[in-house]
């Protein structure tokens, strides 16, 4: 693929596959693993031979950095087959590129692009039968880096763990979903990690998402830190809000996760001829949009669920509903996205990635 | 201690004790870890059988919580052996609280007290060896919990590991150091979890540590991520400036961790007469005082260090030496405060905990 490894894979198969067992009509997302695994160790100042090997669990100190100060980066993708059989990842440089971003955030290893690359390709080969054609089934695919060295001195880690797991999924959220608009929790700083893919972002979300379920709410919409007067993100995805016929999201920053699907999104609506406007989102702007009829959709945008619907949203204790839209951007949209993902559709940005 | 256990701990005892090995005069912090260790499950909604077992790996599936999601706090504590060979603990309730105030904000249940406190109490007699006489020799205690549950779906771990490590530890850090203040990095946000101990705080803070230290710092002074007007932590301490005569120190807040060291500073510093300051602490002030000749003294405040007295600061671009005071408050205080907990001297505060 990208280029040829320095160093081979080590391969060790599994002696039997464990796919016999598996209902894949009957998915829960992220619960199942595939045959194998790719691991990468870095030790000695450097990336050691990668290895694939049968999935299986890690081995750890307890007083592994990972355990303790948290330097924990991973990615999502997802691997798609089309009618004929042909594998296809989607932008998988994006998320390369990120993996690295997060980690040099977390003053972690940078990992060597043909070991990604290669390491992905082996695996999918060795897995490929754990990818089911048909429309929203895919594989998804997890790598992730995290600080094995022993020792809880509070100082970046020189031993670190690159992996790859894959769990077969099929859609991620099973309706439109409400959300409430955060008033005093906040998922990230100015100048601190909200654009990495970073393990303690996510921690930090349960306990604010679990009082808005409390409430009835599903999901949290993120607001700035400082004023909560800005749309920032939603749960774990970007946001997009219609208003009218134009399409508004908040510019990534510090601390906006630099979304692949966000930013594939954003295309698909400009070359659909959609009016996209990528700026700070007012939270005041989008309740007044609410009340005069004027704010048609939300929904939030990620790997995993690739569009999720908002149906309503909750704001100062007031509980504003959206109505339902025929021919919805984001219906639109999430099949134009997947038709491009599933080979189904020209591939005008040249997004698909060939295994 | 605090209360019976309902259940008792499961002791298996290790075959051999591995202190032989150890050379207690050449310790560097936190590498070294006693011959046994506590470990509780969190399985079907209860805390299961406490254990304590010899020091060994754990085994988790690459998918656990705590590697992709940071669901991962802890607690710092020491135990202190004095002259007649008792074994004491500083404020454990202090820890106590906190890690079960840590663990709610990311959404992990809360750990039994009479657990806590009689696996602590277990340990350390079974590794009281460990624990060496001496002014200033400690064994440094690492309680942590940690989110096991199998599986790569964003929410909130349904199993967890509670564990106890200990480790032989000399004094922290060996000489003085010159912190930077940042101006653009920060450590957490208004609504965020800085206040929590989570293993994610700690992690976004070694690359903006990097960065200083290529300008010749050791730590970083952090600012509000609003602003940056505001003097919040030292590096992972509490900091604490004195002006002329008067301590100045910021107010625990939902980004500021609620120091164990820090507020019994205040309380020592009060009653040695000192006049406490306890308010946001402007840059801008530190920085006229430090011109003006009134800036006497910063100083972190954290278990691992005790004290960590600063000797220079860099802002702008402008670095800023002190000078150093005889009778210094860091040398005062820290003395006042071992010698407490070395059961050198009365405990007015009832701070001491005799195991």
């Amino acid at each position: 693929m990208k280029s040829s490894t320095q160093q081979a894979i080590e391969i060790t198969k599994a002696n039997e596959s464990k796919i016999g067992q598996v209902d894949f009509e009957n998915l829960t997302f992220g619960n199942i693993f595939t045959d194998h695994m790719f691991v990468c160790d870095f030790i000695d100042g450097k990336w050691q031979t990668p290895k694939i090997t049968p999935y299986a669990p890690l081995t750890l100190d307890p007083s592994a950095r990972v355990f303790h100060y948290g330097q924990a980066v991973f990615e999502g993708m997802k691997a798609y087959k089309d009618d004929n059989g042909d594998t296809f990842l989607f932008r998988p440089d994006e998320n390369f590129k990120r993996i690295n971003k997060s980690a040099a955030r977390l003053a972690m290893p940078e990992f060597p692009e043909n070991y990604f690359f290669d390491g992905l390709t082996e695996l999918l080969k060795l897995d490929n039968e754990w990818i089911k054609p048909g429309f929203g089934n895919s594989l998804y695919i997890r790598p992730f880096v995290i600080a094995t060295q022993a020792g809880v001195s509070a100082s970046e880690a020189n031993e670190y763990k690159f992996m790859i797991i894959c769990s077969p999924a099929q859609a991620y959220y099973s309706g439109d979903v409400s959300v409430l608009v955060a008033e005093k929790f906040s998922r990230s700083a100015n100048g601190g990690i909200g654009y990495a893919k970073a393990a303690g972002n996510y921690a930090a979300q349960f306990y604010p998402t679990n009082l808005a379920k409390k409430e009835g709410y599903q999901q949290v919409i993120w607001t700035d830190a400082d004023t909560h007067e800005y749309m920032e993100e939603a749960g774990t995805m970007n946001v997009f809000f219609r208003v009218n016929d134009t399409l508004l999201t908040a510019p990534t920053s510090d601390r906006i996760l630099d979304g692949i699907t966000r930013k594939s999104l954003i295309d698909i609506a400009k070359k659909e001829g959609v009016s996209v406007d990528v700026r700070p989102v007012k939270v005041s702007e989008i309740v007044a949009a609410a009340k005069d009829g004027s704010l048609k959709e939300i929904f939030g945008a990620g790997t995993a669920a690739v569009i999720s619907p908002v149906k309503a949203f909750g704001y100062q204790g007031n509980h504003y509903e959206l109505e339902k839209q025929e021919n919805s951007f984001a219906s639109l949209f999430k099949t134009a996205l997947m038709n491009i993902q599933y080979n189904k559709a020209e591939d005008p940005f040249n997004w698909r990635h060939k295994i």
